[in-house]
């Protein structure tokens, strides 16, 4: 059971609209026994206000004990069961860049290498070459043309790139060419289902003709394949809830996880700032917004718990531009833990904060990790806080007469 | 799904150490309203320390209002959903007399009984013969030969035994022979699929040839056979986990138990302070180790309210040298509650506590089940305890990227 099968038949149209606040890896440690977190260390008067209003959760991102990256993070947050729907690396490293996926697409991560003079891998990095290095042939390697297969070769940075063949029948179960080691080949592509000989063909003469191509270069003379994958095959946000959803996101990452979910990609933002005033005059165009606050997860993973808190006092003044607009449903959260004390993802519960007229207020007058575990919404798979928005924003039905 | 599904893939090596200490049925009641549970009124100073830098849950053996037995109560704890994989009764029989269950083996529990001289059971439990009258007539059964079946008699206590048949192709669909009634035959052993017919086969051999061995005797003369089952299909900790594990238990049933999933029984002892011994002793041989008290699980099934409070506290005293080995991860919990008020295994929530410096600490500074319905990893069910003490112990990558 998923509970889409419930919300795809109990969602309501209506005027009222939901933002997501989305502080990625907003949860944190103390950085010693009986120390605040830094969220409870930041200065955050808005919020706690906001929390006098509303009710918390500590959100499991997967499951307890489950560290996610930033694909099952969201799917989560999107209410998609990060276990059930997976996004395969190809897929999510194209989407990182913000390649547009399409149903008849397949993406390949690829790395630069070094073949010595038998073939052999010396280099699976080719150096770490620059990604000023690796442009040129980035470049170089657009030329390989294969009939009724569009290709696409997009850098990444350094010595990664990703190539997409589009075309029909092109499955993804095929092994990565990558042998994990020195003093040998890279292995051939091969299928592991019948559907995928076609994608194996039509990636054998792609490397064919970039060993051509790339025959002349000192440390990039080839290139492996790995995580060959499709496009995951996601219900879209307008079926599942039947919202016009738009997403408000720097990085490309984001923009390509919410696009995976049929969200609409709003503007260009640079800044926070930028991403309210988008909010703002999309604001009678969709009935849902994403807004990805992404810097309280970089600072935790650079282990800056000063840099962090500030970046939540930012965060925390920005709130009462949004609150000013009014949103039926005002859901605070993040997409995992990123604690500064870890310098990672993590497993810890996420504080979250739902607020709406239709919440059941649960009496905390701050919002935190110590809070949050004494929330009204209890502990709750991340899955389940789409369901509670629209719920408090009247947009579903009763379950059975 | 299942949390192995993740786990599998997930695992790291490392260094670091957990220790799952498991006090036997744990939770209790008060004896009234407005009193004390007995771990509330065990003076517990160790255990509050410890909680003042660990986490709390409460944790619920399989699903709320589920009463377990020791089967169900420790696969969940070593993180098998206990609804998922069941332990079959004659499995469970066998492990529990310190049979080591193959792959190949079907085990049964049997009753002698008494037939008159029709044939129809006249006492399902023969006059409750006493072990000293038994132990002879299950050495007379190990007499009993069937071709290509290797048979194991072993005495349980009393009326009751364990035959085990081992051999190939041995199912263990069939119906128990025992009519729950008396004035009637006994039934006949019959398989509910066709992988089964073999070992109704020896089943019907068994018994005619027990019914010859036992004919001159007064009281039991026959036997019955219930809850025939192989030994369970249970993945094991090594390939979930990646863990090498030792179990570290006074009691047959919980070393045969922690066998079952792959653990290695360490050393034979007969207290708390030789079990903390052999931990010392195989402190660098394991990565995991399940150390399990039994004496607040059957003061409470004696309902002695004063002797479970003083074994709780008689295991506080030994938790500063457990502490004093430094493991990465110390877990204490029970496989159920077994309050002292109920005389039996119950469905309450289970104290528990997880300490860890990777842990968000809750804020509490004792250790009982007043403090873990508000501790910081909420209400759980046990079988994802051991997801989060792999987390906390570093032994879990990042899932997605």
């Amino acid at each position: 059971m998923d509970i889409h099968d419930l919300t795809r038949g109990l969602h309501i149209q209506n005027d009222s609209k939901i933002i997501m606040l989305v502080a990625d890896g907003l949860g944190g440690l103390p950085m010693e026994v009986g120390g605040s977190t830094e969220l409870e260390a930041a200065a955050t008067p808005h919020m706690d206000q906001l929390a006098t209003r509303g009710v918390q959760a500590a959100s499991i991102p997967v499951l307890p004990g489950i560290s996610p990256g930033s694909g099952p993070g969201h799917l989560g947050l999107f209410g998609y069961d990060p276990v059930r729907y997976q996004i395969g690396r190809g897929a999510l490293e194209a989407t990182g860049i913000g390649f547009e996926l399409q149903a008849n697409d397949v993406a390949i991560r690829c790395n630069f290498c070094t073949l010595d003079d038998q073939g052999n891998i010396v280099d699976r990095r080719a150096g770490r070459i620059s990604s000023e290095e690796s442009l040129p042939l980035v470049e170089r390697l657009r030329s390989i043309e294969i009939p009724d297969i569009e290709i696409f070769v997009e850098p990444v940075k350094e010595y990664r790139f990703v190539v997409v063949f589009r075309g029909a029948d092109l499955g993804d179960q095929i092994d990565d060419t990558d042998p994990q080691a020195t003093g040998v080949p890279p292995l051939e592509p091969t299928a592991n289902d019948p559907d995928s000989e076609k994608t194996v063909q039509v990636a054998r003469e792609f490397l064919r003709q970039a060993r051509e191509l790339l025959a002349d270069q000192p440390k990039a003379n080839f290139h492996t394949m790995r995580g060959v994958a499709a496009k995951p095959n996601l219900p879209s946000y307008q079926e599942v809830y039947g919202l016009r959803a738009a997403a408000i996101a720097v990085y490309p990452m984001y923009k390509g996880l919410a696009r995976l979910v049929g969200m609409q990609v709003v503007g260009e933002p640079q800044t926070l700032s930028e991403q309210i005033q988008l909010l703002r005059d999309h604001w009678d165009d969709y009935d849902f917004f994403f807004v990805h606050f992404k810097y309280t997860d970089s600072t935790g993973e650079d282990g800056d718990f000063e840099a962090k808190r500030q970046r939540i006092e930012e965060l925390d003044a920005a709130i009462p531009e949004i609150d000013a607009l009014g949103p039926q449903v005002l859901l605070i959260t993040g997409d995992h833990s990123t604690p500064c004390y870890l310098k990672s993802h993590s497993w810890h519960p996420v504080p979250t904060l739902l607020v709406s007229d239709r919440c059941r207020p649960d009496g905390h007058t701050e919002f935190n990790e110590s809070t949050c575990i004494h929330g009204g919404l209890g502990h709750v798979e991340a899955k389940y806080l789409m369901p509670l928005a629209l719920a408090n924003a009247d947009k579903l039905g009763k379950y059975g007469a």
